[in-house]
């Protein structure tokens, strides 16, 4: 745990604002929001994988005493083929359905059980098309087409195809960096479909009102944004909705956009009634959220001194039934972390009748870094190297330059290297028979837009007003921002998520921008709320602002420095003096100004007659630029370690042959529990931002980076066969030790 | 109606952002509040009138299953005799109860009915003590005292007293007016305790938190001022609180100040759950909200030629069990529409062991309008004049100046006169055996502090935020003054009443002041924004902001036509411009400058048998300065000459002996009903007020203040008896009218 000196409030492990509440069970969650004179919806969903749908017949399902009202993708507007248009037909199928439980229609009742029973009423007439369910599916030459109007980039005729999206990107010379290469080796690396697993299901309450606004109550990480495309869905305007959103049990990328709100806000319209719908926990692994799955091969030439000449990648990514951003997170990922002259990059985003992707914590960098990474580790041992010392030999530097085209400033990633070699646990003893591995990842952090407003109260108690829905404590991080500021206790300042009638334009709290881009609009409005309350001193003192010097919370006249007016007096006087003083500010940072680097470091016992894979230890090093609240900074790396842990351990969405999830429930769907991981270790590095003012960083999404290639190359180091699938579940590696025993014997026997 | 020319917006009656959401059922009045894992609350009230607490026992109660808290006046600090402190004190008993109904132990648990179950374990021991339940009873002699820290300020030893305030004014020299009369008339006029009758009863819900904010959401006036009073109720301070205003269903000054906040607030702290209270209608009629009684002995002093020489006044208010604000606006109002230059005034508030009384509309003005306007009528019959130029002799004019030394600019009473002389009521022939009365009236309309938000979004919808509870549909009139700032359309605009975290300081919404004091923070805070807008657009046409003009929602450059920008072009650029556009304004205004008058005509039909009393057409005119929504003025005169005519005709609480309120319903207390009623007509007068930027006045309080008189001598006009006490209910009309005709036999006998 890092504290930072040179600041008084920032740097330091202020409680959690919303501590009290979740522990006591008073936060209100999605489902905990009630309506007075609420009904219940539900979703009748596909039971294919793909089909045309031929006719809907409700007539007895709303003949049910009880029922209100359904809609179908008929009750809304048809939209374009844009990100608006896509996340609508993925919330209610139109035409067709696109995969199984694939919304088709939506039914609300006095009570959930009548709107159960009404679903089994209504009767959907199918005609069923053939499925592409894989990445090999999907691009094979025979593909059944998804879309009609998705065409190939690649593609000079312009045929529709399943491939929407090519990526292609060339640096210095990769044939003579190969060819100047000692050793060159290539492999392909595959991840599958898996889900963010967030523990609060998706579950909103709409409310429709004709003449005023709308009101719709919903767990998401970006309310402006749910507003918006609700706003197109149902082709209203903005100005007739506004989105309060409420505590989020987890988002993680999964809830950004929406699911059912345009679905219940229609309902509610149609009904007269506020609206609840919530998802099952099998709904929600069904068709709310799952992550992209990706085949990608990976080519590295490197000296014998350690030097990498080349690089090349070629990625596949399988967005699901609608498209998403698959293919170019991992394009900006993949090589980034090393300063390599001749690189070239060939991706791919294609669609298959599986439930539309999402994001997922760094979307696409796991995927394309458990290659690059994995592979790296690989070549290292080959070359007699230290897996550390290989990519201290490789990692891009202050204002390095490399395929990814990113800014750097300062690059981290050496001292978090460093960190990794010097520390505990890279120069503790591993047991024999175990496998160690390290991976470092890069990811560049988001921008965007973000307001707050900062007002002053009586008392001197401060509101902190921003659009950032608080996935991990942030409100108590921007507090801290404030507190900073104005140079008084974290206690006196209450930081809140207001909805969006109340807070300027802010985008989704998602790539880790929340402390960085809303921090630095907070900081922006103090300042002028500063400003403020120097001229109601200066007003009653007869000087003028400059006059005025703020210290601790106090206005100081430094011509008559015997005068002074504390925050809270100004407060208490603010009415009489020329009103509420309060301010607004907001920021548009541009992505990537935020670039960090994480390095983890993994030890692990595999059971070689179950293939059961034991973590004995887990260090991850990550560059925070700077800790707001260590402990928070801590908590984000613990937790994207065990989510990559869990990618690379156990996850996995399992479709049989109808494009049927076979494991639709946490039982079957395993997630990490406590009792399966040791403690994760966490050192946090800290090389200030430069291009943010407290040089803040963002530090939510690196860390589910390195887990991937950092656990599979320590089993493949335990059992001594490459892990090239994830995950890596006790039958796969129990299938690789017996390959791999099978070759040594041979070996042997040779 | 009257339509104003001059403006666009204001003077319409623009569409209520209100309407649809009342009608439908889907407003979220103080019961439809839901917070997740809610327990319920009930009180234990006092069984005596007055009584000592020895001892409270809720051992038994608190070991029944689902019992979670109690709380006694113990559990809350002991607060001075400020007005926060008498709102405690009438909230739960401390040491003493006050009155019947006086609350004592606050219970909660999972249910009510389990509450209810709890509530008739508690054990409290009582010592009765004696008590004054009327005004004659608690200013006698020998009379109980109620309170030993009240002392007489009219008593030079300081002994404790009931009469806890006394207030004298003379002006001129009263004796020397009345020498000069020709007729000097006296009497003494009753109103009896009465109720606000609003239709929503009291109910809140409070969820306590130690780290973060506690939320109460409640039906009220004013939330800052309940955020305010239960801060120092509960020993908390305004930042661990955030009060939630729900719609109301009247209030009419009966929901100003908490009842059941601070004990539910207090229940959740002890319970760590969220706890709803709520009054049944029978709690509420009993001790959450009456009228204060008044015993008002008027004496005039007027000449033939109808110039009155002399007016004295004689007040007693009774408060109930603690001080409020009786007899202060009643000196300020009883003879305040008249510019008569001897009077004197001599005025009592006393306490009774009677529920608390609370404001209603115009408080304390009906009492002794009442008193004043009757006895005028009774003299000008006297004298031979008609009661409308009795009053137009005597009328107040502009910047005149009588004993309540209240400011006029202009003073609208004669142009009131002259429409009700001029009206079509006025001039039609009464039925023969029917009364006709008419009766005036000054209020001075409050000013105060109120606070406003307004915020640019994009497509040019803006955001009116403001902290004045809608009683009446004023989020629709501050939309229409934000409207005729912006010169946009009202459907651009969306008014909403914020929390106490979203929007400065805002006192409570009475004293008729929302559309005015309130009205001008929307308009400074708007007119702020236009200037924000400006120097937007100014900054991308590189001119300065003084260049632009503002024109029908458009900033023009002046230096180049052809440039414009609207302002949703504005709204939809602003975050890459510089942010959010927003501002918030407030103002202090001072009270009494927006002073208005009204004068009602009311026709009756006594039938002789029964003492019935029905009311054969009435009509209320009024100085409204200036009608921002004429319809919604309309609708205040209506409902204040209504509820004046309940009054009047029907309306008092019932106490037996023992203080025990006899019709705690709406049954026995009866309201009129529209089938009680004549369609009552309006006029609308509209003398601007030169202190208000648009020439508001205020509008909800006055019409309440005539109706008493008019009613009363219309009747006395029928039955040729004097009704000196209200209600003027049918066995009170039938005993008036047979004393008359026995009267009349005995004249005739004579």
């Amino acid at each position: 745990m890092s504290e930072t000196k040179r600041f008084k409030s920032i740097g330091k492990n202020a409680i959690r604002e919303d501590a009290f509440d979740k522990l006591t069970g008073k936060a209100v969650f999605g489902a905990d929001v009630k309506v007075a004179n609420t009904i219940h919806g539900v979703m009748l969903r596909s039971p294919h994988a793909h089909a045309k749908i031929l006719s809907i017949d409700t007539a007895e399902a709303e003949a049910l005493d009880g029922v209100y009202a359904v809609v179908t993708a008929e009750d809304f507007p048809e939209l374009g083929y844009d990100l608006p248009g896509h996340i609508s037909r993925d919330n209610i199928a139109r035409r067709k359905v696109l995969y199984h439980g694939h919304g088709v229609v939506g039914i609300v009742a006095r009570t959930e059980d009548i709107a159960l029973r009404a679903r089994e009423l209504i009767k959907v007439e199918y005609e069923k098309l053939p499925h592409a369910l894989t990445l090999d599916d999907a691009i094979a030459e025979d593909a059944p087409i998804i879309h009609d109007h998705l065409k190939h980039e690649g593609d000079s005729e312009g045929r529709p195809s399943n491939v929407y999206e090519k990526i292609e990107r060339t640096y210095g010379d990769p044939e003579k960096g190969f060819a100047e290469a000692d050793v060159v080796r290539e492999r392909t690396y595959f991840t599958p479909f898996i889900h963010q697993a967030y523990i609060e299901p998706v579950v909103c309450t709409a409310s429709y009102s004709a003449n005023s606004q709308s009101t719709i109550w919903t767990t998401t990480q970006g309310h402006f944004q749910i507003r918006e495309f609700v706003a197109k869905m149902t082709g209203m305007t903005e100005r007739d909705i506004n989105v309060v959103p409420t505590e989020i049990g987890g988002g993680f990328g999964g809830k950004t956009m929406p699911y059912l709100e345009a679905i219940a806000l229609m309902l509610s319209k149609k009904a007269g009634r506020p609206v609840k719908m919530r998802m099952t926990r099998e709904e929600v692994l069904r068709c709310a959220g799952p992550v992209c799955s990706a085949k990608v091969r990976v080519k590295i030439g490197i000296k014998r001194d350690g030097t990498i000449t080349a690089l090349s990648g070629h990625m596949l990514y399988d967005s699901g039934a609608l498209p998403g951003v698959p293919a170019s997170s991992g394009v900006r990922n993949i090589f980034t972390a090393y300063d390599v002259k001749n690189a070239y990059i060939e991706a791919y985003s294609v669609v298959t009748n599986k439930t539309r992707s999402r994001a997922y914590r760094a979307p696409g960098g796991p995927q394309a870094c458990f290659a690059m990474e994995s592979l790296l580790n690989e070549v290292a041992d080959e070359i007699g190297m230290d897996p550390i010392e290989v990519r201290l030999k490789n990692a891009i530097r202050d204002n390095g330059e490399n395929i990814s085209k990113m800014p750097f400033k300062e690059a981290g990633l050496v001292k978090c290297l460093e960190a990794a070699r010097d520390s505990d646990h890279y120069q503790s003893e591993l047991k024999p028979g175990c496998g160690r591995a390290v991976s470092a990842a890069y990811w560049f952090n988001a921008g965007g837009i973000s307001a707050a407003t900062v007002t002053l109260h009586k008392n001197g108690y401060v509101s902190v007003t921003t659009g950032s829905a608080d996935l991990s404590g942030t409100r108590t991080t921007l507090a801290q921002i404030a507190a900073e500021a104005f140079e008084v206790p974290v206690e006196q300042i209450h930081a809140e998520v207001a909805d969006t009638n109340h807070v300027g334009f802010t985008g989704v709290s998602g790539g880790s921008r929340t402390v960085n881009a809303t921090g630095q609009a907070v900081n922006f409005a103090a300042i002028e709320v500063i400003e403020q309350m120097k001229q109601r001193a200066a007003s009653g003192w007869n000087v003028t602002p400059d006059d005025v010097q703020w210290k601790e919370g106090v206005a100081i006249n430094s011509k008559n420095p015997d005068e002074t007016l504390t925050i809270g007096q100004i407060g208490d006087s603010a009415a009489a003096t020329g009103g509420p003083i309060s301010s607004s500010s907001s920021v548009n940072i541009p992505g990537g100004i935020g670039p960090c680097f994480a390095v983890h470091i993994c030890d692990v016992e595999v059971d070689k007659e179950t293939g059961k894979t034991k973590l004995l230890r887990y260090t991850a090093i990550q560059d925070a630029g700077l800790a707001v609240h260590p402990q928070m900074v801590e908590g984000q790396m613990q937790g994207g370690a065990v989510q990559g842990i869990g990618w690379a351990l156990n996850e996995e969405c399992i479709y049989n042959a109808d494009g049927v999830l076979q494991n639709p429930g946490f039982l079957d769907y395993r997630i990490p529990l406590a009792s399966d991981l040791p403690m994760i270790e966490t050192i946090i590095v800290e090389v200030p931002n430069s291009m943010h003012p407290f040089g803040v960083r963002g530090v939510g999404e690196a860390p589910i980076i390195p887990p991937l290639a950092a656990v599979g190359s320590a089993i493949s180091n335990a059992i001594g066969a490459p892990v090239t699938e994830l995950p890596a579940s006790p039958p796969r590696v129990l299938s690789l030790t017996l390959s791999a025993e099978a070759g040594q014997q041979q070996e042997k026997v040779a």
